[in-house]
């Protein structure tokens, strides 16, 4: 499990530096809003070396009040669809980006469980989305396993969702 | 090496569940403003399932500009005394504790190589800050070691600093 537990970190910490050297190469700043990884997408892109080049920071978003203030997520999407939504993961993106003041801003709001999970979005749903000045994507993702599993699952998923759009 | 890296994830681990339960002991709302850390305090706290009834969420403020934009550290206070200070600490956890609206913030600030040292200011030096409504507490280290251990030296730092105020 120890063992395990290492690869799974030095895996998205390899990911997290071809991110790093990916915005430094096209000159583009980034930025993340984080719900259910609670900082671990910034804290694994700040373990690189020279990350203060493109990364200008993240808001770590974990309750509703927070996702309002910081990040401009608007009441009525949070009443309408949920803290676990597309919408939400969308506001969430877009709120960063200007907050920050970064060209590409990553989202992530899902159910890591153990509690929080109900029919409709059981434990593993996670919305991701990646937002640039002209558009938005969104993704979802159903992850097998426990909190920690969950979330570091969540925290690959958005580096690759960055990786991409720097490619 | 990989067994020491896990012991210490885990050890902190441990002090990020004691920290959420006396937190949840007394009632107290929690959130972090980090800079060299990136994250890292937030994501051990949020490790810790039913971290949501006392974390309200975090501001990683990685450049300046976040620093002045997200937790109103002053223009003139980094110009004077520059980031990695016992004054920008303190307005840092000030600034997180309203824009977060939580009862009790802690800010980290320093520096975590391999660049951005000096005479003044080397490698390991962490100035970190716990704000409460009417009391503030700041602490300067110096930690030995590379950046991920000055990351997880600072980490543990700011969770004994909470763990402090709450005990």
């Amino acid at each position: 499990m120890i063992a395990a537990s290492s690869d799974t970190t030095d895996n998205l910490k390899q990911l997290a530096a071809l991110v790093v050297s990916a915005a430094r190469d096209k000159g583009i700043s980034l930025g993340t809003a984080e719900s259910c990884t609670g900082g671990l997408v910034a804290a694994m892109i700040t373990a690189v070396p020279g990350a203060s080049e493109v990364f200008e920071g993240a808001i770590v978003s974990y309750s509703n009040s927070v996702k309002v203030q910081c990040l401009s997520v608007s009441d009525s999407t949070l009443i309408e669809y949920g803290a676990v939504s597309e919408q939400t993961a969308r506001e969430m993106a877009c709120g960063a980006r200007k907050a920050l003041a970064v060209d590409i801003a990553v989202s992530v709001t899902g159910v890591a469980g153990p509690g929080g999970s109900s029919d409709e979005k059981p434990l593993g749903t996670v919305w991701l989305c990646v937002a640039e000045e002209r558009m938005t994507s969104t993704k979802l993702e159903h992850f097998d396993g426990d909190r920690e599993s969950v979330r570091h699952c969540a925290v690959r998923s958005a580096l690759n969702m960055l990786l991409e759009r720097l490619g």
